[in-house]
């Protein structure tokens, strides 16, 4: 998952504590050049996908596959030789997709493609009736009138644009966290979205929807684009439209889960930590190959080959398999909560969780003074295609908790133009990880994280930001 | 939808009646260039798809769907200026898809997007638990002992080869058609295919199965590739991997579906017909844009064009719409069941079943006499990419019972590179059709038919031939 971040907290960013300016050592860097040659050779990483898709398949938070994805994320970390494995316990919500039929009822009848917004309330078991009132985008909903909402379902109709970075999912995305806030107040039924995504095959992306305590709570759900093309075509004839809606999602008690730990203990500088993460959790749709699967290989193997080469970092390598990141970030928060001691070991947090093209740019949060350091774990990189990218980074949601609270981050830019075709959907499987591009993202991971743990410097510390979500809000991980 | 053809028959292939050799008027020629340059510029056909995909949908043989692109299809005859626009009556079969539930239980439980073959028979409610067997393909499948398939599930793992052609289809698809067949006398429980098709999108791909009269009949499904995958990479543990499936397939009695027919008529010649085929029904999953949409669109809007330009062809050119070529070619047999004076009035016939990929070859069947003037026409579309192909032509399924009676047939090549990434799943939909590509088959279609409709001499007869499907079976249009 990939969540929109108010462009106002990348103004406000000013970063605190400089430090001597310091660089990497020469040996260091021969070492990490070696380690990535051996990625280039091929690793593991896709195998590791593939146990994950064929012996786990989806998991999503509180289901029968988390629990199996957290007893297979312990054996593979044991079997990889990582120490302390361990699992933190986390309690995370238990929603039910349930049954969804969506059908255009006039003016020409048919069913369409369409799946529940994680987290949406289900429809009345009569379902609902009425008519379409199209909207290209949030912001012309928030400009209709009461008049021209209610008693009816609203279709947000907004195209997502497809940019390497991922860009254009931020921009999209809105619509579907908070199209329910704005159309409930209009006295909307119902929300329906246009999949925020990229591509043209017949899939329903879901995702989160971020409902206001304040504001009553309708159903939402997503249409494939094909489907959303057959709405939109039969609106356009400006015939009146009327929608059927049946839906079964409901929410279920929280119940445990965990955040699975591992750890390569450092040399002389044990009690530091740099830590990868990934989320172990993944939508119920597809396996999850891409999101995150991709990134727990990633980081698992980067680890693992850190061992195999016994290269002994000074400093702890640690690798955390979050719980539960797609519906409200339990497993993060959980991990974050941490004292000030605890916390103020952590020296930098990397996360993968952009799929599984290759990884083209290195952003990075960290003190000023030590860009340098960024800079030639960056030059280590140029020479798999890594270019140098911004220290404003906002993204990543796993480590975003640990990030507020100050832990400077690095962020390695994953080849995200196709990744939103598959994202969140049942298209999310093993056949979209190309083996290639994932050792690549292996080399670049074990590259970064093996000379940020033998730094001769730590990175500083980020002042602390506010919370992301806008309030009053219930993030999902509240909600029972 | 494509059907194989068995090597044999082609290598049967003579051709009777021999001809004076004739050729193409320069006149002719020229008229022809005018019609295929004014395609270029631009027709309707893309907008025929879009009204067939939005104002109808799917249009299964026998459902809501079926009636309402025959209502569609007369108006749309009408509104293009064509004459004796009709319908025939054809009694289809009614096949329903109903719901599918197919699961791993063991060793690692997971859900398998996966859809009935058309025609399956259902399971008990309860549904099959069983033991799979895994075979590489039919051939393999027959090779095994009663011991070794008895009260399992087979799975014919068999991969489709992508071609320009289409010709993998031809060599997979015997799995879908008889695998069943192959699989109830070894006392097989049910059949489950990998998806006849290219591509790696998640989609179950549907189409027949062909059950034999003397044999039991059991369920058969198709799985998309990435759980055909999964199931693969399970089976290849070695572990026993025992699959659940329900399906509620059902067959309810024939009803009543129509040929739609229109007309150019003749001028000097209007007593002798250049047939202009596609199928007016399609699977139920997706809304048949490609299969047979951007068939119907192109045959409608080459005649259109001849209209527009008003060319007046010496023969009549007449419109086809078939029903129910998916299930049994119940419209295309209907419309064969000639007497020897009507079906003499056939002069060629030709047919758009293959998508909506630019027409890359022109291959005929027609008297050797004849070939002069296939030549002829194939030069006239050489400036958009037309080749010349063979003259021993087997495919095109609805105007094979006219083929099979004597009546020449041309054959436009699409390019279906693609097209098996889409074909009989719910993906088939109008984001796939390229407009500037309908209009390439529209131009190849129109100088085909004009040029055929002014020819000075007809294309012969072609000697009888038997009918394609082996005996003793039951055509799915026979079953209730």
């Amino acid at each position: 998952m990939l969540r929109a971040v108010p462009l106002a907290l990348t103004l406000l960013v000013c970063l605190a504590a400089p430090l001597e300016s310091a660089t990497l050592a020469p040996a260091d860097l021969k070492t990490a050049a070696a380690l990535r040659e051996r990625a280039l050779k091929g690793t593991e990483a896709w195998e590791t996908v593939a146990s994950l898709s064929t012996e786990v398949g989806p998991r999503l938070a509180g289901s029968e596959g988390d629990r199996a994805a957290v007893a297979w994320a312990l054996d593979r970390m044991k079997a990889a030789g990582l120490a302390n494995v361990r699992t933190q316990d986390v309690m995370v919500p238990q929603w039910v997709r349930g049954s969804i039929a969506v059908s255009i009822l006039e003016p020409w009848p048919q069913h369409l493609v369409a799946t529940a917004l994680g987290g949406s309330v289900g429809t009345p078991e009569e379902g609902i009736e009425a008519d379409v009132v199209q909207v290209p985008d949030i912001e012309a909903l928030r400009a209709l009138t009461r008049s021209e909402v209610e008693g009816k379902i609203v279709f947000i109709n907004r195209r997502m644009e497809r940019t390497r970075d991922g860009t254009g999912y931020g921009q999209a995305v809105v619509g579907r966290t908070q199209g329910a806030n704005a159309a409930a107040p209009l006295g909307a039924l119902a929300v329906v979205i246009r999949s925020i995504a990229t591509g043209s095959e017949r899939f329903a992306h879901t995702g989160t929807v971020t409902y206001r305590i304040d504001i009553p709570r309708i159903p939402a759900v997503a249409l494939a684009a094909a489907d959303a093309d057959v709405l939109e075509r039969q609106v356009a004839t400006g015939k009146p439209v009327r929608l059927s809606l049946k839906l079964g999602s409901r929410d279920l008690p929280q119940v445990r889960s965990a955040n699975v730990i591992g750890e390569i203990p450092g040399s002389d500088a044990a009690g530091e930590i740099v830590l990868l993460g990934a989320h172990l959790d993944s939508w119920d749709l597809g396996t999850g190959a891409l999101d995150d699967g991709a990134g727990v290989a990633i980081v698992m193997e980067a680890a693992r080959l850190v061992l195999e080469m016994k290269l002994n970092p000074r400093r702890t390598l640690r690798v955390v398999l979050y719980a539960n990141e797609e519906f409200g970030l339990s497993g993060a928060n959980v991990y974050a909560n941490l004292g000030p001691e605890d916390l103020a070991r952590h020296v930098l947090a990397m996360e993968a969780d952009l799929g599984a093209g290759p990884v083209w740019r290195l952003d990075s949060r960290v003190a000023d003074d030590a860009l340098p350091m960024v800079h030639a774990i960056a030059g280590a990189l140029e020479p798999i295609g890594v270019e140098v990218g911004k220290n404003t980074m906002e993204g990543g949601s796993d480590i975003g908790p640990l990030r507020r609270q100050g832990v400077p981050v690095l962020s390695l830019q994953h080849d995200a133009a196709r990744y939103f075709d598959y994202h969140h959907t049942l298209n999310d499987t093993l056949d979209k990880v190309d083996r290639k591009a994932l050792d690549q993202s292996v080399a670049a991971y074990a590259v970064a994280a093996y000379l940020a743990a033998n730094a001769p410097a730590d990175f500083g510390r980020l002042p602390p930001q506010p919370q992301q979500a806008p309030a009053p809000a219930t993030a999902p991980a509240a909600r029972r």
